[in-house]
This record gives C-alpha cells, structure tokens and sequence, in this order.
C-alpha cells in the first residue's frame, strides 16, 4: 500500500481543548510508527500542550511554526502551529464552553487553509464537542459538515476503515425508519457511482463494491420485506451496465464477515447502524472514518471527546495514531495515483 | 462456568442427509473437547455416516443403540441411534430432495421424544434445508418453530452465543420497516421479562441486560427517531420498577463492543440484523444459536447445509464442535440450578 519514497505531511488538529484529545495527541506524536509513514504536526496551542505534558509527567519539547516547510519532522520534538493568543487560564477540563468551541473551530480552519494551498497532504483530526462549537457559533453539526462547507466541495463521502473493511454509508443520521424510506435505487446507485470515482481516484482500478442487503436474509425473495426486489437489485443492474463491478445484496450478517479477509474493495452499508455495528464491533480503537470527497484526505477518530476522564492521563492514543497512520496511507495512495 | 462432576448426554441430530450435517458430524464426535465436557450420541445413520468416511478417509467404529443409557461415550466409537431404515441409496449429495427433508425431520423427532423423556439433557443441531423438509409436509420454516410446536412450548427463545457476548432478539424473521414497528414499550418489555426469567433459570442470580438503542446515537435525544423516548426508555423504566437489573438504550454501535468484554450477562438486541451483524462480524464460526424456553438446551450452528460443498469433505466442523460444547456448558449449568 506505502510509496516508502513519499512522506505525507499530516495536520493533526488538537480538537477540543477540554476533552482527551491534547492527551491522545502526545503520544501520537511522539509514535515512532507515525513518524515511519509521515510528517506529522499539530495545529494546537502549545500552552494547552504544557498542561497535558504535567498530568502526563513528560518533558516535551517544541518547533513553533508558522508554515509547514518550517517543520523539523524530527520524532522528540513536536512541530507546532498556533492561531493566536486564548485565554487557556480560564479553560476547564471536561466541560462545554465556548472557548474550547473557539479554539476547535480555528484550528479545523487552519487546516482548511492548509489543506486548499497543498501545504499539506492531509488532516487528522481529534475530536471536537459539538455543544462547545455550537456556543462558539457555528452552525455545522460536526467536522464532516464543516469541511465540505468550508472546502465548498459538492459531497462528502465518509468511509469507515477497520483493518481489511472499508465501509461506506448510503444514509447516516438519519432515524432507522427514515433511513429505511431513503433506500431508493437513485440513492443507492448515487453511492455507488460514488465510491467507484473516489476508490478510482486513490489508485484502486476497477473497485469491487460489495451491496449490504437491507432485509433479513435479504428479504428471502420477497418474505421478509421488497426494498432487496425493488431497489437494491435495479439499483445493482443499472450499476453493472454502468461498467461498474458492483455485486449483491448479500445478507447483511454475511457481508462484512466476508469483507474481513479483502475480498472486497469496498462494502456499501444502508443506514449508520448497520455499517458501525459491523466496525466497531470487529474492532472499536481501529475504527477510522475518512472522508473523500474533498480537495484532501481527512481522517478522523471515531471516539468524542470523552469529557469524563478529559485532562486525568486515562485516554488510550491508539485510534489517534491509527487515524493519522490511515491519512497518511490515503495521502500517498492519492499521490502516487497523480503521479 | 463449568460442573466438572457432571457430564450431561448431548443428542447431536444429523440434519440434512444431503448437506454438510454427516461431515462435520464425524469430526465432532471424535473431538476430545467434546468428549471432557460431555457425552455424545448421534441421532442418524450409519450408512451415511458410512459414505462420509469413505470421502473423509476415515475408518469409523459404531456403537448401535436404541436409547441413550446403552451409549460407551468414549473416543473413537460413535454412539447412534437410528430410526427406521431409509432408501439411502437414492439420496442425492447438495440437492433439495423430500427423503432429506423425511430423514432430517425424523431425527428432530427422535431427539424431542428424548428430551422430553429426560433421555437426553440437550441437542446440538446440524443444519436442515427449508425446502426438503417442505417436501416432507413440514409446515414449519425452521428449527425453531419445529422444536417449539412439537414440545408444546410457550415461546422459544433465541439467543446467539459469541464469545462473552450473548445476545437475543425483540424479533426476527420480519422485514426492517416491520421490525421498526414492532418496536413498542409492551414488546420490549415482554422480551427483556423473558430474558431474565430465563438467565434466572441457567442460574444468572441477577441478571444484568442491556437494551441496544434502534436509531443512531440512540436517537440523539430525539433528533433522529423517537422509539428511544416513547418506548424504550419506557420499558426499561418498567422493568427497572419490577426489579428487573437492566440498561439501556445504549447506541447499538456501541453496546456490542462494551458487551464483548463481558460486562452484561445479555444484550437485547432490537431486530435481526442488529444482533446477527455484531456476532458474526465479531466471529462467524463461534456463533451459536441457543433456544431456551423448551423443556431442554437446544442449540444450533448458525450456518446453512451448503449444499454447493456438501459431499466433498471441505466443510469446516468448528460451530457444530461449538454448538455442541454450548449445549453441554447451558445443561450443566441448568443442572446446577435444578440441584
């Protein structure tokens, strides 16, 4: 998968100030694997990284920046670009306010602007608390919406990556009903011609997408619900004579049992609980979404904040240094197909 | 979990003659896990275990008997009952075919005349086909109904065993939309009642059951689907008032992962897929189907008679190995709660 001759630079944004993500950030750039696969820097403050290091009781050292070219990439020392001057005093661990809203919100803007003049490669991006950035005013629910906002980019496709699984979503917050209403053949071969151009565009020649059925046992021709009959199936047809090598439905207790060993490139889920049961329930820490789609490769934890144990040295680093290994992967993927 | 004073009989009934029941059959009785943890019978035939050795190579030794308490139980001899004298010679490998369907159905009735007679302490089931036992005037569609009928039981209750995770089901065999349905306060409530009644009777002294959430995030505090608010937390409520220990509703992506380390004796999951996508994602061959609520353990591989391998030795005998050493490790401790 790696071009070992190319070396990503990867923003990882600090997330919110008063969850675990200043934590989870410090071990991830101090990972020797992170630094094997790319250039990494953080888009934080460096005042909030001092408190982690005491509770962490770690001497960190620092190469403040204004530009990614000015980045040392050396592992020890930690690249940094701030924002501007906070008020970090008055921040609280473990709480929403609108200071930690403020401060999450500059830094995903900061990679945007990264990111849109090819100054860096790709994001990773701790979480962020969606009651904070509302307080700091905006709108977006979370960082998927906000970058495909502010990147002005037409969709924003989110894949799950878990180990061999990639899994992509034709509906996510949405209730179940409502998610079952929007299984129509347009929304489903939309996906589908959807994540056959962003496989494409990451190297993957002909992307062999596997149809998650919606029905148990995929409807049981018919018994047991017609979404498989009516739309899945017409759905799959049309994308077949679109020269697109799709196949299902397959039962949906089969599908990502099979995608665990490769077979496919990608699987295409129905609704947000059936691809995140799969997922996380195979494995929670190396649970990564991605989100293709805009002018760079995003990555992101799928964990939040965790405000209950933010600023106590108990978060564990390992779907951090994961998502940044992912981006990393995606960026050299992305290149290597421009080359 | 184990009484290792007690050794319960495990009928293993043949399934369907014409699918891969025979084969993974043979392994299973000559596995000495199966032999420490209990003893084994066999409900089928000697001829085609016969046909099974000649394509497995094996050189198999029977023990001929007409009810359990003539059985050796000891390694390397396999203890069979027969029942009646078939044209077995007219029986076609991997084909739908009503003498499968006659033979698969006489062997479930053999193995409920034991269990209800108390012959046997539970039964381990190969798979049967749908189709065959049609064509054998079965009216039920499956294992399930069959064994709940035919014992004259209230309700059967089915529950995955994966692992630590032991998960049952709201409903199953229905379309989604139909399932979202059925999600009222009064059905949830009903299985949740059920579930505890019957860890209570495997000698759970207070059983702690969570309750997976239907829609995304839980809902998300109504934002995306009520069912959380207008039913589920209800029930819970309800349930919680007559003692019951339970949880819930945890988003489903997430309950899973948390059940995986053991930290609830059960989850309810709330529709087919729910339950299915967490456990055979988690590990297709170590989920088991257990049915309770019948005057006996009864347990199930949860994979179908693969009629396209069926004959050729390729078949796998891990989940009937594990049904069969769940069905041993339920009766024993059903036993504990009886003495």
């Amino acid at each position: 998968m790696r071009n070992v001759e190319f070396k990503p630079i990867v923003a990882i944004t600090m997330g919110d100030p008063a969850g675990i993500g200043p934590e989870i950030l410090v071990d991830t750039m101090l990972s020797p694997i992170i630094h094997d696969i790319c250039k990494p820097l953080v888009i934080g403050s460096i005042e909030i990284l001092e408190r982690v290091a005491k509770i962490l009781g770690k001497e960190l050292k620092y190469n403040k920046i204004s530009k990614p070219s000015e980045g040392k990439y050396e592992i020890g020392t930690i690249d940094i670009i701030e924002t501007g001057v906070y008020d970090v005093e008055t921040l609280e661990w473990g709480k929403v306010q609108k200071l930690g809203g403020r401060m999450s919100i500059d830094w995903i803007d900061k990679s945007i602007e990264l990111g849109m003049n090819k100054e860096i490669d790709a994001v990773s991006t701790a979480p962020i608390h969606k009651g904070s950035i509302k307080l700091a005013g905006v709108q977006e629910p979370g960082h998927t919406e906000i970058y495909q906002n502010r990147t002005n980019s037409p969709y924003a496709l989110t894949m799950f990556s878990c180990h061999k699984l990639r899994v992509f979503f034709v509906s996510r917050h949405m209730s179940l009903i409502d998610a079952c209403k929007y299984i129509t053949k347009e929304n489903v071969l939309e996906s589908i011609i959807n994540i056959d151009k962003e496989l494409k565009n990451i190297g993957v020649e002909k992307p062999h997408i596997a149809l998650a059925a919606l029905n148990p046992h995929g409807g049981d021709n018919g018994l047991f619900g017609r979404e498989e009959i009516d739309h899945l199936i017409p759905a799959i047809e049309k994308a077949q004579k679109m020269g697109i090598n799709t196949v299902g439905p397959i039962p949906a207790d089969s599908v990502f049992h099979m995608g665990k060993s490769g077979c496919y490139d990608a699987i295409l889920s129905l609704y947000h609980d059936q691809g995140h049961i799969a997922c996380k329930t195979y494995d929670f820490e190396k649970t990564i979404s991605v989100t293709f789609g805009l002018p760079f490769i995003r990555s992101s934890v799928d964990h939040g904040t965790a405000f209950d144990i933010a600023g106590k040295g108990m978060a564990g680093s390992t779907s951090l240094i994961e998502a940044t290994k992912i981006a990393s992967e995606y960026a050299i993927l992305m290149r290597s197909r421009e080359e």
